[in-house]
């Protein structure tokens, strides 16, 4: 199908991706006879991103793909003809038809750089009608790519390199194509996986995810499981009916914390069931559909304690409500008093996941000294960048090169800049370059090979 | 290509657009014995966006489209083999391959529907196991769309019926779809239209757009036009060089304003000519790249006063920074000013553009009553929503019917609210129910009908 006849072809390799005055303006150059005149665009932003020094650069090699596609069908020809006056000169829509990129040049720093206002994130060199064509389309690529691995950078920082940091905002995107973007460049920007299955597909972003609360509501505890006999992990000995098992260890988990064993839900305890059949060897439990401390708590230590029985560890909770640091510290004692109870030292350190709007300021409460929290899923307050939605990213025409005069200033404030030692001309302190490990490496190879 | 194959696929299209907890849970349903039990999830937000009490309810066509496309395909389900546990059971990924919606049932409200907190905007019916993965993807297709179809709707009650709003954000959405969402449901909720082209050549949406600073800082004023003749509007009569009639009119003007000829800007009085020799129909200044009263404005009304004098009408001015509502006011006393001194009664009513940075404050300045602004173009804060970045939507397994005496409440409370005229057994007041205009016509239709 061509692509101007299928409406579901991607956004990002369309070349209308543009504004109009990009189109307009084109016009008023090739009018003036300046379409192919050299131009050099530079694209930066003028302030650190949410207050900070710093931003990623990102983006950038979705920029290459656009540009190597950038190509005008018959139908975005004539779809701009039918924008433009009609009067317009057909030899226009001629040039627009043999138009790409294969004259321009683009320098750019490297995809994941440190960048910092008002040095360029990339450079486009090329002839003018096509340079300012290309304006919207590599704003609108670098800028909220750049925006939210920055953002997913901050985060990181906050939460220290022991964390897992999950993004999970896909429904929180500005579409299909933003929550991909979004899922992508948190991972670029530090996160260490996502729930979006097609950023897993597409992109090879780790992926990870348990399950929600619409599982277990969806529970009566009535329901028959068609097999609830699970085999040990070893793959030795009988198999067991899990459900009578987690029932067996429910009574002697509420012994030992002081529950009646009619207080945890019994349809959340068939889901916990239901899902550590399915998933035996990464059995996780959604605490707080209930009640934690009465019932998703206990449920899951029944099923889990069932599961080490036969020889599988449990891998994890997940809370989404509440005061998320105090619940995992009162989880973590509650573990290990089990732990030690009932012999299942691995219990103790099963991983405490915590998601529900979390932004910096919680961010930082939760990567305190001493927290048990190891896992945090961010979802809006990654995906949205709700601090500062947008990067203000600019595409700038660079002014005429400077000057003999500006030049001359230029050397002589750079001069000024060195220091004395450095400055002298007999006898000078040598200006040292500090050299990466790879660099240093490579030059001790090389004074080696001299020596030989 | 096999979309399988094809990084460039739309991501909307692509059934594995969803978060990967859905996928372990349907595993989950799945082992249950529950993959084909018969589910409700209801779609709603909790509470009206932005502190509103309403919102638009949108992205339901593309929930549509989404459903009729739902099929995975063996590398989707190749690659959720992947991140599942090896031992899953062949079985379930043989159910995946069969499943598609043809069993699944959506009510929605109409497209463009108000919608208000905790009334489903949608409501899917169909097996549990693919009605629970399709939570992620429909939450994805409606809440931005809805989002920014309400953020519209406020900023057009706002700007009232006359002014004419567009929405030139797409530099700053989350990638190309999120633009392409914005610029259509921007669009869906009144604005008159975008600067985005991709959107007007794919859904329809009315465009816009001109020029801007990069178009004219391009234009040093030495450059030779290839052809600076312009035949009259009505095609009789000689072609005139434009450049030199705007620059006879710039003294008269500068003369008028009490300016020196030297201070208004050549180069953007060179781009002025460039862009009406292109557009002589559609002439439109950029005021504010130098300044806008010592040099945009007598540039722009030289080069529309030469325009006039051949049959053309300049059809408008922009103002990108500064106190816009005070230089629109200043702009037009101008424009009344030279149109009386001049004769040109068309120049009066030149539409005078605004932007930068435009929000619900600012537009409230800009709409008050006489105000000189024409047009709004509003980009950030449009696209980002940045009071609200996300709607929130949720998605909720309904819990089983109500009961019998949960159902006897309900009916005393509906007959409690019913009022003691239209309660009376005897004689009631009738329950008047409002009809709409249509419905009103088809009844007298009827009426007409019976009695002829």
């Amino acid at each position: 199908m061509a692509a101007e006849q299928d409406p579901e072809a991607l956004a990002a390799a369309r070349p209308l991706l543009t504004d109009l005055y990009q189109a307009t303006m084109a016009l008023g150059y090739w009018h003036a006879g300046r379409a192919r005149e050299q131009a050099e665009f530079e694209l930066f932003f003028r302030g650190g991103p949410f207050g900070g020094a710093f931003a990623l650069a990102a983006g950038l090699r979705d920029c290459v793909r656009f540009l190597r596609a950038f190509r005008l069908q018959d139908a975005d020809v004539q779809f701009l003809a039918s924008v433009l006056p009609p009067d317009t000169d057909p030899a226009f829509f001629e040039h627009l038809r043999a138009l790409d990129c294969s004259d321009v040049t683009v320098r750019a720093l490297p995809e994941g750089s440190l960048a910092f206002p008002g040095v360029p994130l990339l450079q486009v060199c090329g002839p003018l009608l096509v340079v300012q064509l290309l304006e919207t389309p590599l704003l609108c690529l670098v800028s909220y790519a750049s925006l939210i691995a920055t953002n997913a950078a901050r985060l990181r920082l906050i939460a220290g390199p022991k964390k897992r940091l999950l993004e999970m905002g896909l429904r929180r995107a500005q579409g299909p194509d933003g929550g991909l973007t979004a899922s992508t460049y948190s991972y670029l920007g530090g996160f260490d996986g996502s729930s979006n299955v097609l950023a897993g597909q597409l992109r090879g972003v780790p992926l990870a995810g348990t399950l929600a609360h619409s599982f277990i509501t969806s529970f009566l505890g009535t329901e028959v499981p068609p097999d609830p006999m699970l085999a040990p992990a070893a793959s030795q000995g009988p198999r067991v009916d899990l459900a009578a098992c987690a029932e067996a260890w429910l009574d002697r988990v509420c012994a030992h914390l002081g529950l009646g064993v009619q207080e945890p839900h019994r349809g959340e305890r068939a889901a916990f069931v239901a899902y550590a059949l399915a998933f035996p060897r990464a059995f996780q439990g959604l605490l707080d559909t209930y009640s934690v401390q009465r019932s998703g708590l206990p449920n899951f230590l029944a099923v889990a304690l069932a599961l080490g029985e036969l020889g599988y560890r449990a891998v994890g909770v997940r809370l989404d409500s509440g005061d998320l640091l105090q619940q995992a510290q009162e989880i973590r004692r509650v573990f290990r008093s089990i732990s030690a109870q009932f012999q299942m030292p691995w219990l103790e350190s099963v991983s405490i996941a915590v998601s529900n709007n979390i932004d910096e300021e919680e961010l930082t409460r939760l990567a305190q000294e001493g927290s048990e929290v190891n896992v945090i899923g961010i979802g809006t307050n990654v995906v949205t960048c709700p601090r500062q939605p947008s990067l203000g990213c600019v595409y700038k025409l660079c002014e005429p090169l400077p000057s003999l005069a500006e030049s001359r200033a230029f050397a002589q404030l750079s001069l000024s800049r060195l220091s004395p030692e450095h400055k002298r001309l007999q006898q000078p302190a040598p200006y040292r370059v500090a050299l990466s490990d790879k660099l240093q490496a490579l030059v001790a190879r090389l004074r080696a090979g001299e020596s030989s």
